[in-house]
């Protein structure tokens, strides 16, 4: 696969962009699949959030990243760790540039379709993705019918760190209460439901709690995080095995840079959070906006 | 007053700038007090919310938009009607235009000395203007003590519609205790509370419902964009009486023209909500970002 650039030398450089930190959850799951890795991540945190954008500012934030990553940062493979940018720009930001350009919508469904017995399932999300209704056409193509709901309180919540609130868990008992009566009244017997954001594994816990109040016994809540994770390695393993198993010496400690269009105090100060581990020093970049 | 443009015929065009569309409300308390006045507003959608942002990037953002309202609408005056930008890009944007710019922090700490009698006032503010401290210098200077909180969960609730929600009053409650508490740990004795965002109006009785718990009788709770402007129309009354008063037969209805840097049908839907009446069509403009 030369022509993606995947087999050169050296560790492969994977570049994960999300509009703020939220995508740092991503990151964390490809650092734990795909270790030898050198992972670039950027959050694009002076335009924040995405999720109440239109699709064309969306769009062009999203490609000035995505350039940025594989023209100056040298990224020879893109997560798009932001299901919001998934939704609305991948195709945009696969035309912009030269490497593999992998998002979180898709493979969240592939692991709806793997999780679901009724072929009916739920997604909850930013208002930003929930009106692309990007998850319903993923999920369609797969044979599934999706019922998706916008959850606007959700990252406000999380980001106050009220990840174990009960003003949390009341705001997702309402949430959910209506996207499972909208169901019902729809005929849908959903039996999993899609975490449509990258700050939602955060409050996994919660959702899954909430969830019992309403869902049958074996719902299952997919973190579309930990899905984008898998296809990803399955994507590198498929290109660059052997570029891998050439770097024996680098590939215990996988190397991360982060950087921020804002806010780099917020980041650090937030970011490891979501990383599970700490994000180290992350460096300031003006994208021009 | 030649030099600041407020002579030549005609009404006076008054530019509103916000980053979102809760500046709104100063504009809808602007309409109420200078009826006789051409209002163009800007909201910079495509970049909210200032309000988690640096000051490097609020003041960038706040530039273009004050040189926009000026340079291309005209503008002879500005109220910077977001609480983050005049916090902490006031100075710039002054420097920037040639015309008077009045923000929202100096007047609302003007209405909190009228209001306080013990001299300790509170504020509650975005984390942009609570990290600023311009509203604790602001008191300051008019010899108060002030008390600032973040509250970075009231905007996205307002969003959401639920200004009259039960969740709603109990998220202000945790705040508001936490504020009482700290006031009373630092022997402060607050008879006012400074809304010191354009989003609270929208929940002020709530606000004043749950202050009833922790204040004193006769606490006041002050909108600073009723503040701002009273604060506008004196110093216009002060500068353009006779331009005023030379046009009566454009004196009855005002003239709002919108503009937004993105999510035109956004703007649109809540604007009333903020305006109390139709925003009517909101234009999209680009500002490069």
């Amino acid at each position: 696969m030369t022509a993606n650039g995947l087999s050169h030398p050296g560790p492969t450089t994977i570049g994960v962009f999300d509009s703020g930190f939220g995508g740092l959850t991503v990151l964390r799951a490809l650092l734990h699949r795909i270790p030898q890795a050198r992972f670039t991540f950027l959050g694009d945190s002076a335009r924040l959030p995405y999720g109440s954008k239109s699709r064309r500012t969306i769009s062009r934030y999203a490609v000035q990243s995505a350039r940025f990553l594989v023209e100056e940062q040298g990224a020879q493979f893109l997560v798009i760790a932001c299901n919001t940018a998934s939704a609305l720009a991948l195709d945009a930001i696969q035309q912009a540039v030269p490497v593999p350009v992998l998002g979180v919508i898709e493979p969240g469904a592939t692991a709806a379709r793997a999780a679901s017995k009724t072929g009916d399932v739920l997604v909850i999300a930013t208002d930003a993705t929930f009106q692309s209704h990007a998850y319903a056409a993923a999920c369609q193509t797969r044979g599934l019918r999706a019922l998706e709901k916008a959850c606007p309180l959700l990252v406000p919540l999380v980001e106050e760190g009220w990840t174990q609130h009960p003003v949390t868990t009341q705001v997702i008992r309402i949430y959910l209460s209506e996207i499972f009566a909208e169901a019902q009244a729809r005929g849908l017997n959903p039996d999993a439901l899609v975490l449509g954001c990258t700050h939602y594994p955060l409050i996994q816990p919660l959702i899954e709690q909430a969830a019992r109040e309403f869902a049958p016994d074996g719902f299952r809540v997919i973190d579309s995080a930990e899905a984008a994770a898998e296809a990803a390695l399955n994507l590198i393993q498929g290109t660059a095995a052997q570029t891998s198993a050439a770097q024996p010496d680098e590939a215990e400690v996988a190397a991360i840079q982060c950087f921020a269009t804002d806010s780099v105090d917020k980041f650090e100060r937030l970011g490891s959070r979501f990383l599970g581990r700490p994000v180290g020093k992350v460096q300031l970049v003006d994208l021009g906006g």
